[in-house]
Formats: C-alpha cells, structure tokens, sequence
C-alpha cells in the first residue's frame, strides 16, 4: 500500500493521521458495487480498484484539491478468492499513487456480494474551494479528458464486441506491474486499438486529477468531474450557479473512435451512418464514469492544451446546446 | 443533517471541506452490514444509524481526537422503504451531533442487502495522537464505559427474552426526538430496566467519546476502542507496545446486570450461578461492540472517576487476568 507523502499514521491503528497543511481537509465518499457499477465477468478485481478509486479521487480533484490520502471499506463473500482481494488492492493502490495519496485506512467485512466504498481526502493548499455555484455569465466552459468514452466501451461489451483477449489487452495497455503482466497479452485482440481504449476508459477510468489543481489556479470559477454525464453534470452547476450552461454542437463533434465504436452496434448496423453519429454524440453528452474534469473560467483565461473549451455561461437556466434544450434523459443509467 | 462547527463545505459538492485548525485530520472508516452486525427485525432503522455512526466516532475517540465530520456510504435494496432510510439517517445525526460531528458527505446505491460505510474525521488540537503502541511496563490500564453490555443484550435478544415492547422501551430510552415517540413507549415492557439497559447498549452503542480526549490530556500512552472484546483489544495494544497486559479479576468481577441477564439464558438455566458468573465474566472479557475505550496511563496518574483501574502493563507479551493465560477466543463472534 502507497504511503502517502502526507500520512503520519497509517494503516493498524483506531484511526489514520493525514497531514492537512492548509488548515482544512476535503473528504468525499463513493462506492462500487458488484452488478450496478461492475461485472466480475468484464472487469477484473485490479479494474475494479482502479475504478473505485478514481471516482473518489475525481471528486477531490474536482474541488481544486489535491489528493493526500484513501480509506477503503471493503464488503465481499467469503467465497471470494484471496487473490481477487489482493489484486483489487494493487488496483486501489496504483490509481492513489497515480493521483499523489497514500491508502491510510481500511475495513472489510462479509456481504452477499462486492462492495466497495472509498472515501478521499485531499488538501486545497491554501486556495478557497472551486464550489459548483461559482460560475457567471460570459465565462467560458472547458474540459478536460474524455467524454463518451466509457460509455461507448461498455456498449461494446454489452454487444459483445469484446472477447476475453481485448479485455486482456486493455489491462496489459495500462503498465501497473500488478495484476497482469506480459504473459496476458492478448495473441489475437480483436479489436483496433483505438476501440480497445475505449473498453480500457470504461474499466480503468484514467482521471486527469492534476487538471484540478490547475483549473483553480488559473481561476476556474466553477467545476464538476463528469460522472453522470456531461449535461446532467453541468446540470448540476447551472442550477447551483443560478445561470444557463450553453454547449457547442461543433466543439462535442464525437471522434472517429467513438463514430466507428457506435457503427459496430447491432442498432448502428440496421440504421447506417447517420444513427452511428447520433449514438457517439449521445454518449459525448450523457455518458457517464470518464471522471473527466469540466469548469468554467472567467472570459479571457488563457487555457494549456488539455483544457478544451466546449461552450459558454449565459443568463437563465438549464443546459442547451447550439441554444437548444436536448431531448432524452441528460445522464447516464447504470446497467440495472 | 447537523452542519458541524468546523464544516466550511457541506453535503451538496463534489466533496465537502472541513476545517483542520491543528494542520492534520485524523480519519477511520467502518460499516456495518445486514445479517452480520444488524438484523432489521430487531434494530430499527434510527439503531442501525446510531451504531454506524458509533464504530468510526469512537475510532477518532481512540486517538485521543475530537470528531468533527461523517461522511456517510448507503448502499440498500431497492424495496427498501423511504421511511427506513431517512430513520436511519436520523439515527446517524444524533449520534454525531452527541459527538460533536457534522455530517458533510454521502453517496447512496442499490445493492441486495443494507451496508452502511461510515467515515469519520477529527482533530488532535495540537495533541500527539494517542497510539495502540506507547504502553510500558509500569502504566496502569484503565477504562471508560461498560464492559460486555453489548454482548449480554445480544444474548438475550438470541434467546428470545426480548419482546417487541422491550426494544421500543430501549429505543424510548434515548431522547431522539426521531424514530420512537411517545406512542412506542410500552404499555408492558417484560424486562426489568437494567436489563432493557443491556439491550439497548447493543442496539444503540454510546461511546464516550470525550474520554478520549480527556485521555490524551492526562497523558495516555495508549489507547483502544474496545469493538473486537477486551482481551483481543488490549492483546493489540500488548503487541504493538512490545509488553504484557496483566488484567485484575477482581476489577473485573460482571455486575449485578450482566449476571442477571446471564441467569436467564438456557444454558446457565440448566447449571446454575456458577455457570451464569461464568458466562457474565466471559461477556465482560470478550464482548465487543460497547465502544468503550481503554488505555494505559503512566502510573501516579491521578484519573477522573468514569476511568476505572482493571490492569497494569509488564515486561513480556500477551493479555493475562491475574497472570493467568484466558482459555478460549479472546474476541468476539459475530453472529455470523
């Protein structure tokens, strides 16, 4: 387990003791669960990890924070292989040092199936907190990382578009020395390794935690990590900021990746290519688990690469795009 | 949801922020799951809330910490009714306000039984936290809050001694405002109040969380909850101090409650007092889940009266009652 540059006591005490330099802490909790956020079947216990870290570690990150430590609390059957357990923490623990935090605290228990509960906690090195209800009108709207990603990957699963050997291979693209080694690349990946990115986003959702901390510094005044899809997310801001969210058709154009994902749909297939870009777009506005970083930043900020701006902040209320409101349900539904 | 004095972000964010004054936040995570630690036929909704709350508060307890936020993982059943979930949230709100703790965070999903994922953050105010592994030979051992309640009443709820009308008369005890009115007070309670008393000590653990800062000013040199049984605590205690807890019996002798209640099982029914002394003692040695603290505290230490002397730490390893190895296993089964 990664200590942690900032943990005095770590795990095998009552409590752990973080450092919190800036005089406060920011702390947020989320869980995976077996069947609802992921099948043993389609992710591995190290996928797992990764994943139940990464939401929490996005919430931090989405604050402006940066992240210093993870307690995990861990329900599982007793039938659950010992290596299943030991591989889910090598994943917990390669996505926290991925984000600078250290694993300080734990508990596991016996349940009828996986769950697994994380909570982070990071530290605003001295800044005030990126809050949702910051953002005014004329500022612009920017992300950062993927959008659509995950979901066009789990839609590839769910069509069965993916065999053992992708899967194999979307883990071994991630270099974690744990779980899979070289001895699981895949002899015959079925799919291009740009769909396989895609079904490697939804398993091992990659956060790009440090464009938090980034967003703040450059001014950001409002910000939400992208979980629940990008209009339900940025929902969210237009209502606890009192303004209207206006998104760019053009600047959410899907990529060729996700446009060649959705036409080897059972769906896409009957309907041509106009139904493959309406389905990449979809995913774009109302996937959900990329854990990609969207804020608002006051007109005029100069913005490093990553940082794509996708729209801007007018008066009124809601999300549009191109100034029209969009039909169908703005986030994303887990698979039950 | 009580606010919490130090919360300059509560529930509502990305992540809440709490405030640090002393530069560190001391953080502990526990849950309690369905069929394992609570059964919902005989803990209500407002119970399971309360003894969630408990296990993490009294983990910052330990360290010799003030609590200061919860945050809080509910993952339950879909047919689970609304009534039960916000009784169970009422039961966590009384709990960390009687701590002095806000809560500041949650997540909630479905899954096909009850877990409730507690973590709890505090504050050291300066102090050095309070460690499992600073006890030296020559310290006394002493504790804060009951011994082997919580045992003795899960004994009587699995014996069938507990009516319907005796865990309202326990839930009525508390003055919660919440769950149980006035109209579940009983019209008949069968058990007589101390032994109602026991009851309600396992459906509704209280800590006394502030024995634990009180602790730490007297200068502890170590403390434990006692959630796993004292003998198995305290054995923690001896191995990460490199010492001998020597525990006195007659400092420990079961009070005139827990023989009563052990009087009353079938077991000691059948073999008489001898068997029920046996059976009150064993409660007070490997009973968990009352949340109690012990510590050690440099001899001469002159203790306020709930600190009551039941021990002394020697050279050597291990947990002894009178210099005598305990038979048998030192902690606590739980009921699965």
């Amino acid at each position: 387990m990664p200590a942690g540059a900032l943990t005095r006591v770590g795990i095998g005490d009552d409590s752990a003791v973080v450092s919190a330099p800036s005089g406060s802490v920011v702390a947020a909790v989320d869980m995976v669960i077996e069947g609802r956020h992921f099948r043993r079947d389609w992710s591995s216990a190290y996928d797992v990890g990764v994943k139940a870290a990464a939401r929490s570690l996005a919430d931090i990150a989405a604050m402006g924070a940066v992240n210093t430590a993870l307690l995990v609390a861990l329900a599982a059957p007793g039938t659950l292989p010992a290596r299943w357990a030991t591989d889910l923490a090598s994943g917990l623990a390669a996505e926290a040092t991925r984000a600078g935090a250290g694993i300080v605290g734990g508990d596991t228990a016996r349940a009828d199936s996986v769950t697994v509960s994380v909570t982070a906690l990071g530290d605003l090195e001295g800044r005030a907190p990126v809050l949702r209800s910051g953002a005014r009108p004329g500022d612009v709207i920017a992300v950062a990382g993927t959008l659509g990603h995950s979901a066009a990957g789990l839609s590839l699963l769910r069509a069965g578009a993916v065999g053992p050997a992708d899967r194999g291979e979307a883990r071994d693209a991630v270099a974690d020395g744990g779980a899979s080694g070289p001895e699981a690349a895949p002899a015959a990946a079925r799919l291009p390794a740009a769909l396989a990115e895609l079904v490697r986003t939804h398993l091992r959702p990659a956060p790009p935690y440090d464009a938090g901390r980034e967003a703040a510094i450059l001014g950001a005044t409002a910000m939400i990590d992208v979980s629940d899809g990008l209009l339900a997310d940025l929902g969210h801001v237009a209502e606890a900021s009192g303004v209207r969210v206006n998104l760019s058709g053009a600047a959410l154009t899907p990529g060729a990746a996700l446009r060649e994902a959705a036409a080897l749909l059972p769906a896409a297939k009957s309907a041509g290519p106009r139904s493959s870009a309406g389905i990449a777009l979809e995913w774009v506005l109302t996937g959900g688990e990329d854990h990609s970083l969207t804020a608002a930043f006051p007109p005029g900020t100069v913005l490093p690469a990553r940082w794509h701006v996708i729209g801007e902040v007018r008066p009124g209320a809601g999300v549009t795009v191109d100034d029209t409101p969009h039909e169908g349900p703005p986030g994303w539904q887990h698979f039950r």
